[in-house]
């Protein structure tokens, strides 16, 4: 049985869409045990479920503008808290909240607690192809800073994700660069390609440019933290402003783009499935013990049913556990 | 008269969409002479304009795949090298490409000459809003490393554009950043905040995010060069993902998407228009002694066109000598 704690106050529409996803993913998933840590009277309501799913009440949560690592510090008993305190403590497998982005880094690193050998863990989404395959980036935002060895342990951990959860042989790992020339860059991303070319586990095919990330370039992307979000949020508000000229487009084009839209309405529908985000599931916070995923802020039950199965794979294909493994080799050959 | 030094022989589409974009001007605007910097023979053919042009032959030119400063360095007698030295000798007021980015970055640094006070030039481009209005952004990659100080003139130069050229009362200056709070961001970005807040001569508003630049959250978006392009590419790469994806949701959605498309056409015409960067006119590296203007290598007549009535309102409001005279001001204030 693979135990999620769930943080059932976080995001803008818990708990109710928390609380229906979870209805979703335990009826889909028989091998799924879900902690909802929240307030009971607030979550209730919405619980149908009855079989492999526990309340544990607090009445205490972090707020979407408290202070991350201050508020994990100092609330010790809010929802998102307890949830990764189960994780340390055994009670759960893994972790999952839609609250305060912040919040649940720092609750990550400080609760649940780095992989040995890792420094900086990274956050790591699956983000939507033309060609519906996806590709997998970090880091979206998790540091602020980056090294050059920060840099290559995220490709080996973003490698990994790929091969294990996504499925992919041998993953295209490419450098996030103003250009795709070798010589291209600053000094971080030229010492960390000089990295990534000497790193045996693998597939390194070099520097990739953010123009070409939607033609599904590469199956991993690599970049610091900074660049990471701000490349994230790019991609978000363009896609959204294009879907909202679209619809201006039509709301605004008389009759007959009316008349249009009902003829095309299905195959704008497929087009819009194929940039859902919510499909692919949440942000994982990786090269953590434990698989700790921030679901969109803005979740509906369907995202979160979509984040709940992401984060069953990570647990049934043990990505966790092989990079444990993986990164102690490491350790090993540099001591 | 204002006289422009055009490289005949950049771009995907040389010199033919050059060319014809030229044609266009000279026949919209009466105010504007056309040096034409490249091969006399394959010019000539689509020279239709007769008055206000003239062409100076050469057989050299700048390859897209040369290496920048090099090329600049060596090929002395290059298209693009001899619209620089036009510039530096007076004969010609600004200078145009379509042609290899970094060494018209290079041929504006080291031929046309920086601004006295000006430490690093950026590269600034007028990007869509989905009300219309467009944003300038900078730097989008002329320098791949900045400093606070560099982001400093970034600001004070974007909105002197902004306000000069686009005619933007008190232009609404944004640090992009991966959150809008004070203290978001890298010892660089906390630093430039700090400075900017401090600064007289602009509207500074503070933090924006990459997610609100299409909605038009600032006039001016200030970063540094390695993140500016990112950003850039992001939406570029974004934008033409989704408009390919519409295109095969219509091609591929069988007989109703195909009538849906005839009666949605125009609406979708007014929209692609309104995302369409050429219309715009090209990248500005700004900071220099006069405007050195680089045309989208894919630009097509109509973009060169546009290119060359920026460039022309550049001289107009002269923004450049308007620009030298308030960094000599900074200049002596400082010593």
């Amino acid at each position: 049985m693979k135990k999620i704690a769930v943080d059932a106050m976080g995001g803008d529409h818990a708990p109710k869409a928390i609380v229906e996803g979870v209805n979703q993913a335990l009826e889909a998933f028989s091998d799924i045990e879900i902690q909802l840590y929240g307030d009971e009277n607030k979550i209730k309501p919405y619980l149908t479920a009855t079989e492999r799913v526990s309340i544990i009440h607090t009445d205490e949560k972090i707020n979407s503008d408290d202070e991350p690592a201050k508020a994990v510090r100092r609330k010790k008993n809010a929802s998102m808290v307890l949830a990764a305190k189960a994780v340390k403590e055994g009670q759960a497998d893994a972790v999952l909240s839609a609250g305060n982005t912040g919040a649940l880094l720092a609750a990550g690193i400080f609760v649940v607690g780095r992989i040995k050998g890792i420094t900086r863990p990274g956050l790591l989404s699956t983000l939507p192809t033309t060609d519906g395959k996806g590709f997998d980036m970090l880091d979206l935002g998790a540091n602020a800073e980056s090294t050059a060895e920060h840099l290559h342990q995220y490709a080996v951990l973003g490698s990994f994700y790929a091969e294990n959860v996504r499925g992919i042989a041998r993953p295209r790992v490419g450098l996030l660069n103003n250009g795709t020339e070798e010589t291209k860059g600053d000094p971080l991303r030229k010492e960390t390609f000089a990295l990534l070319s000497q790193e045996p586990s693998i597939h390194f095919i070099g520097n990739v440019e953010a123009r070409d990330l939607m033609s599904g370039v590469a199956d991993v992307v690599v970049t610091d933290g900074f660049t990471g979000n701000a490349v994230l949020k790019s991609i978000e508000g363009t896609a959204m402003g294009i879907m909202g000229q679209l619809k201006s487009a039509i709301e605004g084009g008389g009759w007959k783009a009316k008349i249009g839209y009902l003829f095309m309405k299905d195959s704008l529908r497929t087009m819009k499935k194929s940039l859902d985000y919510s499909d692919a599931g949440g942000a994982v916070l990786f090269g953590l013990n434990a698989p700790v995923v921030k679901a969109h802020g803005s979740s509906d039950a369907k995202a979160i049913f979509s984040t709940i199965r992401q984060v069953r794979l990570m647990l049934e294909t043990q990505v966790v556990p092989k990079s444990v493994e993986k990164f102690s080799v490491v350790e090993e050959t540099n001591e």
